[in-house]
């Protein structure tokens, strides 16, 4: 059986830290299941890369990871010298646009053992799954100034939405909530707003509503809805969302249940047609960078979605996946803890401990 | 002395119940501080008229307010059959816009009385400003779309920031820190992600910062910032946004500290050369219209920012003003509550609880 094929890029800062712990997890818990996986490691998509060749990514960067199935990514920004938009734009999202992963997901849940900004929230009380469009809507570079560097400077800024962009990631998001028990949509939406793209979106929803009669769809003004994430966070299921607005719902949810260091993500190609690219939601954390404490957590829960959505049809990477947020719930609740959650484990302490508990 | 000339625009929905507590607080503060005020009642800027005469305002509507000071606000939108986007494009927005009220000022403050629902936070530890750019930016209906109805369909939104607009409300940010005691300034911004209009949104603050030596200003990405809203309320004195990020933020906010139906809001043209706007931040809230028991707070707190707006110079109003926030603190400590808050008081019984406290 030919193995999963993963490129492995730890990028910048605590990135180096936590993908090794991350690669032990998954290891572990592919060899348990019986699936094999293969681990190619790569030193580009880093500013170390781009101090070295003034690129984040070398020219035939595509074909280089064509064959693979998936990458499983640290952390890419920083040292100082290397601007946030090169960085960024220079790599991972340009592995968002080009591999055309367009689905972002992230999932939102309350842990025993993590405080919960929120009060009187229990564990249980709060599990749903953000879907965010990942390629196109509000971010680009589409745009420009006229008379610039007057007083009369006006910028303009493009936001672009396509019907086949808007619709599959649509699409994801009603298949999942008819797969999950609630059966919940909820649409974030500006229509009051942002008055052309808004409305247009909305009309996508409703009439992808009309095929999933089984499921409560609920559009929410993306202001409201931020409100909600904080006064009845266990009404939601699965949340869609344009790429801005998923963007900020998917720091603001795992923030207030507590996880924002903890947050894993998946950037999907659900077709396959490109590999998928699975990291955590935190940064390079340039702040703790070196020290060997930053909480591999996050990394791991990126690897056990990357489990899952490899295997897809067996059955063995959804076992694996569970396996695997059944440890880091033991780990929370019981430790060890790493000092973001109050305790002085190692990077490798906690990730060697999440691998015993599988 | 001439009277300050303040239109009453009651609305819809609990609009016109709030409406007249408002007044009945505001006329009572203003009295005791020697502010002479004179109300004129409007019907229209309301679902009603709209019914009526299929318009949301008279077609001379600007001619009719050009000579008032300021427009006390109650909420639009519903019944049902006139859509959002009607209602509001149709009276709010358009006040905002064609009266220049360019700043939108909400007030963050958590309170003795009110469940927050965020954990272990006490009153005096949460107390900042949000302030928004209210006519331009991501808020536009310029754009459209290429192949409608097709496969191909693209649908293009365009957002619009000028120089003027963009600094004068940063100005307005600056010199309200600068009046502060901590002087802290945080900038909404997302330049890794609008590649165009946010870097250069940036670099409006970053050259109005050099002016303005003593404030520590701190540039933050709509999607923490969000989180941070949550995780480190304490943190923030003065909030500077956009259009969009502002709106998002200034529901966040209050919602964060349990008031968002009693939080007040300024629709400011600081030149007066239009009339200014105070409204509460909740809207027509058909679900509980007709029954006398929604909340007057928001209204009373807009009608308290409206007096310190008027009088601006004279230090009466930011009297009345104090006198009126601490009536509401007094209220919100001891009661009567309406319903929202747990209680059973009508609208009017907290209306007059306020008053009396003055
Ligand atoms: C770093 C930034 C460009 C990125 C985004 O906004 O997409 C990040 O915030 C994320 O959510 O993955
Ligand atoms: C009703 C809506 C158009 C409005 C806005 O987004 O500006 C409201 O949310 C507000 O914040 O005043």
């Amino acid at each position: 059986e030919r193995p999963f094929q993963i490129a492995l890029i730890p990028g910048d800062g605590i990135g180096k830290e936590v993908a090794p712990e991350g690669v032990r997890v998954v290891e572990a818990a592919a060899r348990r299941h019986g699936i094999h996986l293969r681990f190619t490691e790569i030193g580009w998509a880093s500013c170390d890369h781009w101090r070295a060749h003034g690129t984040m990514m070398p020219a035939d960067w595509k074909a280089q990871l064509q064959g693979m199935d998936a990458l499983f990514f640290g952390a890419v920004g920083w040292p100082a010298d290397v601007p946030d938009h090169v960085s960024l734009w220079g790599s991972l999202l340009q592995f968002r646009r080009e591999f055309d992963q367009y689905v972002n997901l992230r999932p939102v849940r309350l842990f025993d053992g993590v405080p919960c900004p929120l009060a009187g929230r229990q564990p249980g009380d709060i599990d749903y799954l953000i879907v965010r469009e990942n390629t196109e809507g509000e971010y680009t570079n589409i745009g420009g100034t006229m008379w610039p560097g007057t007083e009369r400077e006006v910028v303009l800024q493009q936001s672009v939405f396509s019907r086949r962009g808007t619709d599959r990631v649509l699409k994801y998001a009603f298949e999942l909530a008819a797969s999950r028990p609630r059966h919940k949509l909820t649409v974030a939406t500006k229509s009051n707003g942002m008055a052309v793209s808004m409305p247009w979106w909305d009309s996508r929803a409703d009439a992808m509503a009309a095929d999933y009669p089984q499921i409560a769809v609920d559009k929410q003004h993306i202001d409201i809805l931020s409100a909600r994430f904080v006064l009845q966070p266990d009404r939601f299921d699965v949340v869609v969302a344009s790429n801005l607005f998923g963007d900020i719902l998917s720091d603001l949810g795992p923030a207030s249940v507590g996880t924002i260091g903890i947050a894993p993500s998946a950037n999907l190609n659900p077709e396959r047609s490109f590999p998928s690219l699975f990291e955590p939601v935190h940064g390079s954390a340039p702040d703790i960078h070196g020290k060997g404490i930053a909480n591999p957590i996050a990394m791991i829960w990126s690897g056990a979605m990357m489990l899952d959505f490899l295997t897809d049809g067996t059955g063995a990477g959804r076992a694996a996946h569970d396996d695997i947020v059944r440890a880091i719930e033991g780990v929370l609740r019981e430790g060890p803890r790493t000092p973001d959650l109050g305790g002085r484990a190692s990077t490798s302490e906690l990730g060697r401990a999440v691998a015993e508990r599988l």
